[in-house]
This record gives C-alpha cells, structure tokens and sequence, in this order.
C-alpha cells in the first residue's frame, strides 16, 4: 500500500488528524492496534479547549459537541469549608471550555471518517516503522496472517505512550523529562445528577477531589488517593463518604449518590520525550508527553499537536513549503511545556503533597490565597486553562 | 524607667517606628545592643516598595531620599544573551520602587530621631523580655554596670533574627518554617558607574547574577556562588570576569570595573516564624522572618510590620480600638506568606538549581518563556515587586 500520511494510533489525535487531512484531500492511512470497540470503551478527558472545539468544527465533527456539549465559562475551586469561581471569560474577554466526554468525541470522529470513507486500519499487529531518516520511510504491520507494507511520505506517531512510535526514534537522540507524583486519582462515573453544573476543584486536608461530569446526567468524581491503593479497596460506599468529606458542607448536603459505572485508579506523571520529529516521523499527543489530569491538558495538548501538524502538512502538499514541518517540534514543544507548567502549578495547588515540608505547605496555602486576591493571577489561571494560543 | 511602648533593636524597623509614634505623642525608647556607627556600616538592601517609601514620608523622614533616591518604574530581565524589560508602572497602573540603600535610610531615621529627641540607648547588653503574658511586661537590660528595668505596655521584638525577641516566645507557641537554597550572593559595592540605569537580573548557564546600584556613582554587583566559597576566596579580577561571564555580551562590554570598597557572601534562606504576637510582645522584621534577596523582599516586609503596628498601636492609644493589635499577627502573617511565596518564586525563576531533575529545569525555563507572552503573568511578577497592598 502507499498513501502520503500513515497514522499510527486510532485514538482522538489520530482519528481528528486523518479526518482534516482528507477534507483537504491529503491521503492518509491510520492503523490502530485494538478494535473500535475497545477505542470507544475508555472513559478519559471530558474539559476541551476552546482551540480544541475549533478543530473540531474544522473538521465537520462539532455538531453533536456543539449541540450535546456544554460551554463553562467558569470554574470552582473549594477550599476551607468554602467554594470560590474563578470566571474563565471575564479572565480572559469572554473565553470558555467545552465539556464533551472524550467517548463521545471519538465516536464522532469514527462517525465521521466513516461517512468520508476514512481509511482506519483496526487490529493491527506488530507495527514497525522503517528508513524514518530517509524520504521514502515505510511502516509494516501484522494483519495476523500476513505482513503488510505501507509507503509514505510522513508517519505521524500518535500511538500514545506505550506505543511503538517514540520507542523507534534512538536512544542517543531521544530526551525523556518526566516528574512521578506520589499519588493518583480514583476516579468513579456514575449516572447521578452532577452536584455542580461547573466544576469544582476541592483542596482539603484529607487530599485533593474533584467534582466533574460529562453530561447533566452523568457525574465523574475523583479523590486523591495514595498509590498503594487499588480501585478494589474502594466500595462505592466508602468512595461517597470520602468525596464528601473533602467537600464543603453546602456541596457534600447536595451531592447525589448511586452506583458507578466505572470505578479506577489513574496514577498522575508528567513527561515530556524531545525532539518530537525524527526524519519523517512526527510524535503527536501522550506518544510524546503525558500531563497529571489536574486542568485537563493531555487531551487538549494532544490537539494543539495535530492543529500543528495539519496546518505544517498542509503547508507542504498545498505550497510546498516546509517551513511548519522544520518547526513542528520547537512550535509544538513551546506550547506542550507551558501547559506542563500549568498542570504541575495547578496539581501542586490543589493536592495534598506528603513530602512537604511545612515551609512548603504554607507557599501552597498562600499561592491559594494570592490567587484569590490577584486579578493578575486569576487571568494567569484562567488563560492557560481555556488554552494559550496556538 | 516606664514608657509606652518598648522597642527592641535599633535598625530601620524600630527606628521608623519610633519616629512615627513620636510623631503622633506615643511614648517608646528604642534599645540597640551595637553603636549607631555599627548599624551605619552594614550594607543592605536598596529597593524600596512604593508603600514603604510613603511612610518614610509619613515619618518626616523622606526629604532626602525624595531628593536622591531614584525612582524606578522598571527592571531587566537578562536571559539567553537578550535582556528584556519588565515595566512595572505599565503593568501597575503607574507604581514604582525607590532605589534608595538602607544604609543612607537608617542615617536619615537617627538624624530625624535626633531632632526630636527620641529615646534611643545604643550598646544595651542582656536585654531580657519578663511577663509577656502580663498587662504590665519590662524589659531589662545591662549599661555594663547596672541592670536597668523599663516598663512599658508592649514591646516591638524589632531586634532581628538573631535578637532575644522571637527566643522569649515559648518553644511550644511559637512554630517556625524554612527553607534553605543550597547557594549564596556574593555582592561587590564599588565606585564605578551602574552599568544600567535599571536593575538587571540575570539567568545564566553560569548561575544567576544581579546588576544593582545605590546611586548613580555607587554599583552593587551580585554573583551566585556555592555556600562552599567565601569572599576571601574572590579576588577582585576574578569576580568582574565572572560577572561578565554571566551578562549578555553588550551588557557585560558596557560594565565599568573598580576596585570593591565591600565584599561579602551572603548565603539565601526564606524563614517565618507563627505567631508573631505573644502576649504583649509584637515581632516585627528580621526577628520573625527572613527572605532570600531576591526581589527585595527584607526590608520591605519589615516596612509592612512597622505599618500594621503603627496603625494598631495608633488605634489602640487614640481610639481605644484594640481590633488592629488582636489581628496584628495574621494581617502581617498573611503579607509576609505572599511576599515569602514571590522571593520563593523570584529565586527559583532566576538562579541555577544544582539540585534540580531535567524536567524540573525545563520547567524552569518555561516559566520564563511564558513570563515573558503573558501580560497576566507580568502583571503578577509587577504588582509583587512594587509591593502588594498593605
């Protein structure tokens, strides 16, 4: 097989990518090593950009966002008993967040590259990408039976962390950042009425959690939990009780209860892999960096690399010109880096951080307290997290 | 001996607030354990907030510095061989710093003092607080002699950090937070022309450096160094390289060099101590806590103490109010906390940190890439450095 663009990974990155690509008639290819189904099946990010919403409008994908989707122009952040907004617009001249569940982005993307007759490769084995120093790389895979060849011009790495993509870019080129917290997020789902039409983001004694939803009859809740437990040692139960009691009295009185219908544990890192091209491949999304959940930067980061990435192929196959190609990693890794500023600035002042010393505990409680009394600060916070520009 | 309020330490924060209580008929005698001409020789800070440059005036004490002090509506910040500016007033609605030494401050607080006759006993020796917990406190202190007793109604713990003021708080009361950066300033005063009319600070590969002046005829120069080096071990010649060696090329190629008249190390620490009330005892300054120089951030913050108990013992003696004493020690606690988290911040911005992962030092850098597109970010950055509210 040959095309122009060969995607690997059939996540959101990959998907939205292939889409924008064909409706400015650039061939492409995306090989995905699951089925749909198990695509279609993780519950993940839920806050998008405004920037991220745009792409997908530009590739006709935004109608069910923009008719089932809610706009939040601000957010709470709860702390000592009390529940503060923060005004997202009124921060930044009338800019705000979309809250879409990623599921549902993704199946609107599939929906999509299915009507345009989108070329998705699904279940695909053994990938390997070859020559990427050269102008004529190759990608082969496995169908389970035969191995199969793709000839490209371009082989984008959107495979996530653990995929193939990064790994094949050497060792003595490739830089790894990264920074472990000792902690992660359990994270329950629940068809329950969210008790807060906007967010809430709670600091408490007893640990950071977040009130989230994906729908006004969906709820996402996490708590902050230590890293040596597991979902199993959590009822359901036990995880309300706990919410509440990170919540302010007012939040918790109206917090609606039920059964969840995923229940699991996320451990929260920050990484970032430099450069993001390699020759001919060019790393998008967690292939290349993966954000703490705290601000919602992993999915919408993900997108400023494709929004990257279109307008740079784009630029080749409609100019000739190279000029966003040669820059895509400097430009992209600009932008990854600020939003990794973000989510570490934003974990680091909402969760509880054992290893502080008291000294420490006390900068977190005042950066809190200037927060709330800086005008200059809160535009700070509420620009990077609508997202800075592209 | 029997006065109103009993001042320990005879530095720019007790000085000021004895002049201002004089000035308004409160009874206070100052008590400094060095000679006048020994606090005259130490070396000190020379950036003044707007705020404190006002209650210089407040106390007739600001003719001079009007008259020779410098405003300062800006700074630099020199990075990656380009030095960009910080405008302070465009980004404060109009505030400025005073750049104006403490040396030549503290001379203008004895002469005003002076004139009036204010009570101050230089060499003090065994200064001892008794009955904090009383309405009727005394201090004791030596001549050399003779222990002698005033009584007074409270005392100002203004004796800094190494004063017996902060030692007669009960070990069980009082709780302390710090933190140590593992470098000091190495900072040269000489008789050359400032190489720029404005305070450079620089990030370099090299470790931070800082380009301050006390007057038009007067540089001060600042070098990070390891806490393992001392003065003695910088001679002239080497320090003027390494200063360069640290400075953008046309800063560093416009530096007039001069044999230092003052050269010392001072190593970078930030330290509060809770409360800073007890009893009848207020702390204010140096004696409850300590900033790195970074961002000037020591004397200002003793300034805003001085404010807070001008004020409360102004309320309590002409209006019977006592509301401004009770709240004395979390009004200041929470200015200090924010002036704490911005020299914490200043600090960790601009100086190399040997004890930093990869992630942590890009991070670092994009702290400044971001400081620098964001007018919310140097909005933060300029509404701290002229100085928050009081």
């Amino acid at each position: 097989m040959k095309t122009k663009v060969g995607i690997i990974g059939g996540g959101p990155s990959g998907l939205l990518l292939g889409q924008l690509l064909d409706l400015i008639g650039i061939d492409n290819i995306v090989l995905e090593k699951h089925s749909r189904e198990y695509v279609l099946g993780r519950i993940r990010a839920g806050v998008l950009e405004h920037g991220f919403a745009e792409l997908m409008r530009e590739a006709q994908c935004g109608d069910r966002m923009d008719a089932e989707g809610e706009i939040h122009d601000g957010f709470y952040i709860a702390e000592g008993g009390n529940k503060r907004r923060v005004d997202l617009a009124g921060h930044t001249g009338g800019n705000s967040v979309m809250v879409y569940g990623q599921t549902e982005l993704t199946r609107d993307l599939y929906e999509a590259r299915e009507k345009m007759d989108g070329n998705i490769i699904h279940n695909v084995e053994d990938v390997k990408l070859h020559d990427l120093k050269s102008d004529a790389p190759h990608i082969t895979y496995s169908d389970g039976t035969d191995t199969i060849r793709i000839d490209c011009d371009y082989i984008i790495g959107a495979d996530g962390f653990h995929g193939v993509s990064r790994k094949s870019i050497p060792a003595d080129v490739l830089v790894e950042h990264e920074k472990v917290y000792p902690f992660g997020w359990l994270g329950v789902l629940s068809r329950t009425k969210p008790v807060s039409p906007e967010l809430i983001y709670a600091k408490s004694d007893r640990g950071f959690a977040l009130c989230s939803l994906r729908s006004q009859v969906l709820s996402r809740y996490y708590i902050q939990v230590p890293l040596t437990e597991t979902a199993a040692d959590w009822s359901d139960d036990a995880f309300w009780t706990e919410l509440k009691a990170r919540l302010p009295k007012d939040v918790a009185d109206g917090l609606e209860t039920g059964p969840s219908i995923e229940k699991s544990i996320a451990p929260l890192r920050s990484f970032v892999a430099e450069p993001m091209r390699y020759g001919s491949l060019f790393l998008a999304g967690d292939a290349a960096h993966i954000f703490p959940p705290t601000g919602a930067r992993g999915l919408n980061s993900a997108g400023s690399d494709i929004y990257y990435l279109y307008h740079a192929l784009m630029d080749h196959y409609k100019d000739g010109d190279d000029t966003g190609l040669d820059s895509y990693s400097e430009k992209a890794l600009a932008r990854i880096w600020k939003a990794q500023r973000f989510s570490w600035w934003m974990t680091t002042l909402l969760h509880k951080l054992p290893d502080n010393t008291s000294y420490e505990n006390k900068l977190q409680q005042t950066d809190m307290d200037y927060l709330f009394s800086s005008e200059a600060a809160l535009s700070s916070l509420a620009e990077n997290y609508v997202g800075l520009p592209f």
